[in-house]
């Protein structure tokens, strides 16, 4: 008897198509000879569907979505500048949108220097860590607006909205997560500056680590955790942080780990409540879209962290093992089909 | 008949007193033969003082402080965890209330790579940047507040301010300098999420740059910029971005380009109403307080700017000059009095 695996796919835009038609080939080849299979729907969501429909992501896509185990997305957002896009806001209106309805609220990113990529540092040293990244509070919640638009008087806020619930059970994920790993958690804030949010996240980690008395805590600012993560990342093990803090240090954490063409994530309800949402970190590069010539590896290893969201860890260490080979032995430039078909190949043999 | 500069200098905490030491002693060496004289005024404020006294800055501290014609502040803050100053905000109460109070709205942070100075990246390239930090606005205001505070349904915001009025004053100023220098504007935000702040900024960037023709002008969200400071450094010449996007790219630029140890800022008016104030991006450090161990050179670029501010551009180049000697030439471990007895030396030579 096999099990059924309902998989909700959204491609989206530019390189979003390319990259997902590549880690859907490994997910179909670490699945080939198992007994899961994953039931895909297509969904035709982003900056095309807008400009054809005027629509961005229906109540019917919704349900649509949340009916299904899983999410796998590619990349959404439009040709910068384009102005048939001037009133749309494909990322608050779609990718956040799915992120807070479907109340996933660890943004789980992990960042590994692995054997045969090349990061901009010249002493990187070992590179693992996990950003657990707060995704349904803080700056991105949308509650900002302005007076006297577009005068000399403008006023324009922004407010971060962060609440116990939401902060303690990302913090009690992220403690949970280091105990499994290197047992270090580093919370990163701006608590000398952000007093009232600042000071609830750290009260709230204090409190959490009573329960888990063998995870050693840490503080940085976020300003001090960039210069870290340039010069000693291997201090890292689990860094919990808020939604906008956690999006700058992720960039940058896949930055310094051989680029965002190898920087996967999860937006995890670990309630499952709402399927989660697996996504490359990088956006959909209209620039180089059609052309062949992005990098599959970050889809490639989303679908590695669905797997494992999955309870498929031996598919999931398959998936990470093949893109690890295939890190290993890079040379000469190949198209995206070619990266995926060899990623593919290496996970059937 | 030589001109008097009133000098209001503030040591503060950990190493603060130590680097500010060494800038005083160049500042002395590169002004022994000209006809300015600088006129300073000791001012004992930091964690130290509120720990004798209970006071963070006084009415007439501030009142004191801005009779002067200019400020040089080494560092202040006191030790990480220290039971004592639990109710005290060092940061907030004295040194955000300086730059808030004298209406320092340009937080002026250049990032230059020195011939021997050795960052974390393989292959820098040519870095020579000067961040444009908004001072007076953004998630920096204090606007935050809790209800239900220390309990499980507690919410904490935080709300940013932004003007039409501060963030063209910024901006103009940004233009002008991007004017004087390779031409290149580098607006950086998150408008994508931050929708009503971002898209503010950005129209009136799009609005300034018509005044500024042979400026081009660039936009990149914060997180991207992160990449390309450790990617492509080379590409920026001037970046003009908010409080709190400027505090986090400029810890980072600093860490690019050979550490914190070297990294200058002035906080300026340029409307000369209230006195500028220039100091280290670097913090007191209270664990290698008092041990000599603290490299002088990011104070005393601090004094390059403030000559540069005064008018005073020989005596600001002669600093500089030296500085960069003094790293093209660094071999050994010195103490900090060594480095500022070096630069000074080269001052005078
Ligand atoms: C596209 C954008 C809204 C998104 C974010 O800011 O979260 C992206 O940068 C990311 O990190 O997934
Ligand atoms: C100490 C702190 C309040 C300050 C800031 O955030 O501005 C510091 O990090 C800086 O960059 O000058």
């Amino acid at each position: 008897m096999s099990r059924v695996v309902k998989l909700a796919v959204i491609p989206g835009d530019g390189i979003g198509p390319e990259v997902v038609a590549e880690a859907v080939k490994v997910l179909d080849a670490v699945t080939a000879e198992s007994d899961v299979v994953f039931d895909k729907t297509p969904f035709s969501l982003g900056a095309g569907r807008y400009l054809e429909t005027g629509d961005t992501l229906t109540d019917d896509d919704l349900a649509a979505i949340a009916g299904h185990d899983a999410i796998l997305l590619g990349a959404v957002g439009g040709v910068p500048g384009d102005p048939r896009l001037k009133d749309a806001n494909i990322e608050r209106g779609l990718l956040l949108k799915l992120r807070f309805e479907l109340d996933h609220y660890v943004n789980l990113r992990p960042s590994k220097l692995y054997p045969g990529a090349a990061g901009p540092l010249a002493d990187p040293g070992d590179i693992d860590f996990v950003v657990v990244r707060e995704g349904t509070e803080g700056p991105y919640v949308g509650n900002g607006g302005a007076i006297r638009r577009g005068t000399p008087h403008e006023v324009a806020n922004e407010t971060s909205v962060n609440t116990a619930y939401g902060v303690e059970r990302v913090v009690r994920y992220a403690f949970a997560l280091a105990e499994r790993r290197r047992r270090t958690l580093t919370l990163v804030h701006k608590t000398n500056v952000l007093v009232h949010a600042g000071g609830m996240w750290k009260r709230i980690v204090d409190a959490v680590a009573s329960e888990f008395p063998g995870v050693d805590v840490d503080y940085l600012h976020v300003d001090a955790a960039t210069i870290f993560l340039v010069t000693n990342p291997g201090r890292f093990d689990v860094i919990v942080t808020d939604n906008l803090f956690g999006d700058i240090l992720t960039d940058l954490a896949g930055a310094v780990t051989g680029g965002i063409g190898l920087a996967a994530s999860g937006n995890i309800n670990p309630d499952g409540a709402f399927p989660s949402m697996f996504e490359p970190v990088h956006g959909s590069a209209p620039d180089i879209a059609g052309s062949q010539k992005a990098d599959p590896t970050a889809a490639i290893l989303s679908v590695a962290l669905l797997l494992d969201h999955l309870g498929l860890t031996d598919e999931s260490a398959r998936v990470t093992r093949a893109v690890e080979d295939d890190i290993a032995h890079r040379e000469g430039s190949r198209t995206t089909a070619q990266i995926g078909d060899a990623i593919a190949a290496r996970v059937q043999a």
